[in-house]
């Protein structure tokens, strides 16, 4: 096409973004926030309306081998949901479009939208619209999310300040501990198709990964608290990933206690199982769609004994210093991985 | 999967969606007009705020052997924005998704976004936000736009009267013609790729086919002349598909006239090397995207004059009877064919 080919490997997903962010122009006043953020920010008067939209691929972002379609159907609805909340906004309509190849029958449709239903009623959401097309190639489903939060409540990446503490919900690890499992009883069934799959033993983490819930319950929780993140973001890359994103927007620098994070003792084990270090499994695995997000130190008081929300550190002023306490005591320059699918 | 299977065939696209929608509960009081015309329709207090989705596939939709990435970046944009159009909207933000493939450098998607800016430019579009992942199969581009209207006047497909007068802008079939000029060209130089590809006589059609336009300067010459559509709808699938839609949803019977439809001399001339009916390609050729609107007869006067508006027919009561009157003077019953992807 052109002379020159650079691979979009070497910029990678997040120099990708960036660059096509960087030539965008805003033309209208209603369009507050754009790219670089959980979800769009347009101003409708009253209220922020909140979009953001997430595709999923077969063979990039699941595998219908051992995924059922309400889960999947479930899930697409709920990593745009998970956006929203990241917003601190909550979700109203959703679109939904649908690549299906001829593998696919109508009864098959109908359990992907048993999930998509489900989903949307779970979280209150509507499903408005949509297209439906063939596809030569894979299913692929792209979902886009409409939502909305007062206008003094949006939390964006950016409104962290030094000593805020570092929040997170649930546990982290689970959902990439999952696919592993998954995958490797895929392998184990295709050596040997009558061998019977062993993954009841690691339901938890099987079900984080095929059916992960947005934390909408949180969102609820802090606004009856009367508690509005200084800064927030889901976790969909895993910690380290999305710790580095609060830090740059927000212009910090992130200290983190690797005793502090939480992880499931089945996560832990699972971890040992196939030989990993379960606190990478926890800051380098993606797709628990927890909330990360950070407060005010005045604010500790109200979450303190929350049973589901975990204190793992705070934010300094040291903008170029990303840092964990390991369990040690020694000082460990976090890294961010994330996820690279190019 | 289930013991039934049922072919996506044996429902048909429509009937693909009237499936879906038929099991679509609605929980929020926003959510004003769901699946079932070109846009949904989300009350935002003051004013209407309009939603639409197009996913476009590889394979599918386009062919990248002869679209240049900027022409589909353009008709990626343009094709939501023509669903806005629809609803008598302005657009004002929109959101991209794109499933890349390894075959795409750097430079390629840089080219997609060229087009994409373009069009954001000529449209008064925001690039708010979206989705960047790796395909395992071919490029997929998914684009959700956001508008707005006066909440009186968003303009539906349902509300056309009897002896409403129906009117299409622009010219038909041209765009389906394109398509079949470069199909054959394509044809030709994979016989012999030594052949200097022969497409400048018909750079009109080409052009309809890679770069469409939605037609907004229709939506603003109506605003001016203070017209409100009584119905409204873009030509994606072919005329008669969408005249069906009108009717469909306003409970009307369509009369229109052969000698009426606006054909453009290269579309009837190539048609006819094509060995095809140039009505039938206005009738059912797809993707236009000019619009259909139906207006209250007291309107005629202030549009007559319009040199790219054209009085096709009008609605009448019997809802039953959708005839065109050909040029001979016969009656000939309508037939709806629109695109069979699957």
């Amino acid at each position: 096409m052109n002379e020159k080919r650079t691979e979009i490997a070497a910029l990678g997903e997040f120099g990708l973004i960036e660059r096509i962010h960087s030539s965008v122009i805003i033309q209208n006043l209603t369009s507050q926030k754009g790219i670089g953020d959980d979800a769009a920010v347009i101003d409708i008067g009253t209220e922020n309306l909140l979009v953001s939209t997430d595709m999923l691929l077969e063979g990039t972002h699941f595998d219908l081998s051992y995924t059922p379609l309400p889960h999947l159907g479930y899930k697409a609805v709920a990593v745009n949901v998970s956006d929203i909340a990241a917003m601190n906004g909550k979700p109203q309509q959703i679109v939904v479009s649908l690549g299906l190849s001829n593998r696919f029958s109508v009864e098959a449709v109908d359990a992907l939208y048993e999930g998509i239903r489900a989903a949307c009623q779970n979280y209150k959401v509507d499903l408005v619209g949509g297209d439906t097309t063939a596809s030569h190639a894979g299913l692929v489903i792209s979902i886009t999310v409409i939502g909305r939060s007062e206008k003094n409540k949006t939390v964006l990446r950016s409104g962290g300040k030094a000593n805020d503490i570092i929040c997170v919900t649930g546990d982290l690890g689970a959902a990439y501990l999952g696919l592993q499992v998954l995958e490797r009883e895929k392998e184990v069934f295709r050596s040997n198709p009558t061998m019977q799959p062993d993954i009841e033993k690691y339901d938890y983490l099987v079900g984080r990964q095929l059916k992960p819930d947005a934390r909408m319950d949180i969102i609820y929780e802090l606004e009856e608290k009367n508690i509005v993140p200084t800064s927030m973001i889901d976790v969909s890359d895993g910690l380290a990933s999305e710790l580095f994103h609060l830090a740059k927007n927000s212009k910090t620098g992130i200290k983190i206690f690797e005793d502090k994070i939480p992880v499931d003792s089945m996560t832990y084990e699972t971890a040992v199982e196939f030989k990993m270090d379960p606190i990478t499994a926890a800051l380098n695995g993606g797709e628990d769609y927890e909330l990360l997000f950070t407060i005010q130190p005045s604010d500790f008081e109200k979450l303190k004994n929350h049973p589901d929300i975990h204190f793992i550190g705070h934010l300094h002023d040291n903008a170029r210093q990303h840092i964990m306490i390991s369990k040690a005591g020694t000082v460990v320059p976090l890294q961010a991985q994330g996820w690279k699918h190019f």
